[in-house]
Order: C-alpha cells, then sequence, then structure tokens
C-alpha cells in the first residue's frame, strides 16, 4: 500500500476496492483476475487503484489484510485447553470465511508468482507461531513432554483441518478438534 | 475417455495430449487452460481430443489416471513400520511429482468447478483408504488402541505432510515421517 487517507469518501473506495479484490480472488483466482476486473468491480477508476496500491500483488496483500481477523490465544487455562480453542476457531474460520474462500486461489497461484508464495508463507508462519508459543509455554510449565517438538506438533495439529477442507472437501467439525489434540497431546 | 485404441499412433498422440495436460494444468492452473491450448501444446488438433474425451474434466481425468502411481502398502512388519514407510513415500511423491504440480490448481479449481471437486474428493479418499486399512488391521491385531479413530488419525498423520507442501511451501522432509508417527500412534 502507498498512500494512507483520512478522506471519508477515499475510504469508501478502498474498502470497496478491496471487497471487489476477495470476491474476484474467490471467484475467478489470482491468475485470471486483472487490476481492471478488479477496478469495474468496485465501480471505480483503475487509476484509483493504481493511486494506492502498486499492482495485484500489492492489492491482494493489503486486502487480506482487512480480513484476516486477529487470533488472540486465550491466556488461561490449561495448554491443552487453550490449544483446543485456537484449533476450535481455525476449523469455523475454515469452513466458512472470505479468507478461507481465497486460500485455494492463493495455494495455487503460490506454485507460479514467487510473491504470492512468499506473502502465503509469512502469513502461514505467523499463525503458526501462535500454536509454537502455545506449545513452548506447556512444554516449558511441564504440562508437556520436552520430547516434544513444537514446530512439528504445530503442523500435525493443524494438519488434519487444512486437509479436510483442501483435500476432502468437507470441512473439519470443530467438535472433533478435541479428539485431534488428545490424539497428538496425550 | 470414450474409445480406447491398438493403434501405435493413436497411442502417441493420446500420450502426447495426457503430458500437454498435466503440463498446463500444472503451469496454467484447471481455469485458464483450454482443449485449444492442450492441442496446440500436443501438436494436435482439437477434434482429435475430442474424438477421446468428452472434455476438460474427462481429459484431466485420464491423466491423472495415468500418472497417479499405485501405492501399495508393504504387507510385512509392524503397522507403526508400515504406516512409515506409505508416509514417506507421500512425502517424496509431494516434494516431487507431476501429480503433486497439479495439486494446487486442482484444488482452486474445486473451489468453483463440482466437477473437479467430486473427483479430487475421490481421489483423496481412495488414497487415504490405504492409510485407514492399515490402521483397522493394526487395532483388529491390538497393535493399535482400540479407541483410536482410523478416519481421524489418517488425516493427522497425512496432515502436515499436504499443510507443509501447501501452505508453508516447503516438503515436508521425509526423515521426520517417523515422528510425526511416533507422535499419533504412540
Amino acid at each position: 500500500m502507498i498512500a494512507s487517507a483520512c478522506d471519508p469518501r477515499i475510504e469508501r473506495s478502498r474498502s470497496a476496492i478491496h471487497s471487489a479484490t476477495i470476491e474476484e480472488l474467490a471467484e475467478v483466482g489470482y491468475g485470471a483476475m486483472t487490476i481492471e476486473s478488479i477496478a469495474r468491480r468496485a465501480g471505480v477508476g483503475k487509476a484509483t487503484i493504481y493511486r494506492h496500491w502498486r499492482g495485484k500483488l500489492d492489492l491482494v496483500a493489503s486486502a487480506l489484510e482487512t480480513i484476516k481477523e486477529d487470533v488472540v490465544a486465550p491466556t488461561e487455562g490449561t495448554v491443552r485447553a487453550r490449544v483446543t480453542t485456537v484449533l476450535e476457531a481455525l476449523a469455523v474460520h475454515l469452513a466458512d470465511s472470505d479468507l478461507a474462500r481465497c486460500l485455494p486461489a492463493l495455494i495455487s497461484a503460490a506454485q507460479y508468482d514467487d510473491g504470492v508464495r512468499e506473502f502465503q508463507r509469512g502469513f502461514s508462519r505467523e499463525r503458526r507461531g501462535l500454536l509454537i508459543a502455545l506449545l513452548d509455554e506447556g512444554i516449558a510449565s511441564g504440562e508437556l513432554s520436552a520430547d516434544l517438538d513444537p514446530e512439528l506438533a504445530a503442523a500435525v495439529l493443524a494438519g488434519p483441518l487444512f486437509y479436510s477442507r483442501l483435500l476432502s472437501h468437507e470441512p473439519f467439525p470443530p467438535g472433533r478438534v478435541a479428539q485431534v489434540v488428545a490424539l497428538v497431546l496425550g
């Protein structure tokens, strides 16, 4: 994003452009969407978009920033209970959110676009970091085994949720998250 | 696929069309590829393609059939060792195979194309079935806990491999598969 603004008209047009970007991404994919198709959907001119963003990836990154919910890990309770809460929220999110609808398009674009790949890698790393920090805390307090590899365990815990969404095309039932946590963390 | 043939020239052209389909899918994605672009890449006319396949999905399904390797679970050794072998092969496969290169495009197309979604769902179910059968065997023999849910455990075991490939964009190291199996199956 190049410029920020306080003018309410500019804010409204930025918000329309962000929404149009998310919709285009979910419906036609990264490769097929263009600044032109986004501008048309948002009802603005291409020049308006180029005034605020450098190009497609910059615009996508900025649009995804606006819809990514802040995930805050709970600070009370056992680490197992808190990991369960975080994963239940992820399951709900993957079943029905704008970000989840954009995920297949991002995964596909990451195959051939270095910028998208780096963006998605950073985004996943950030999200995974939350889980890893919780697992680290559990190991430090003795609740979890000192042998546990937090990085590996985080991928094993989150993996089945993404597997269901992306490979089985069925949302992972939030009610089964506790079973995954019990299986992995004992 | 409509017709099969024994004529070696027809076989050669079928094989060129299959290769072109896989390459197009991996490089431009399902949405952007057309019978025309596949024909051009394969050096055949569109009519040749329509003589053998009903359309894009039929052609993709038939091309993927030709590259999907038969995964045969080993029959000797403990179930834990055999699950490890199957997952190590999956990790190698996901790191570098034509099928893995097509996976992001299929995941993206499955979002908006019912045919691709059903195809991919069936394909994943079939592959997962192998792991589930092994886990069932382990439960029956008493090697694994009777409390284990084979369907859930299969997703937890395979999940991190797909997570690494699709979200972190890093191949899952086959050498770490044994750690996943130990974490999940004890």
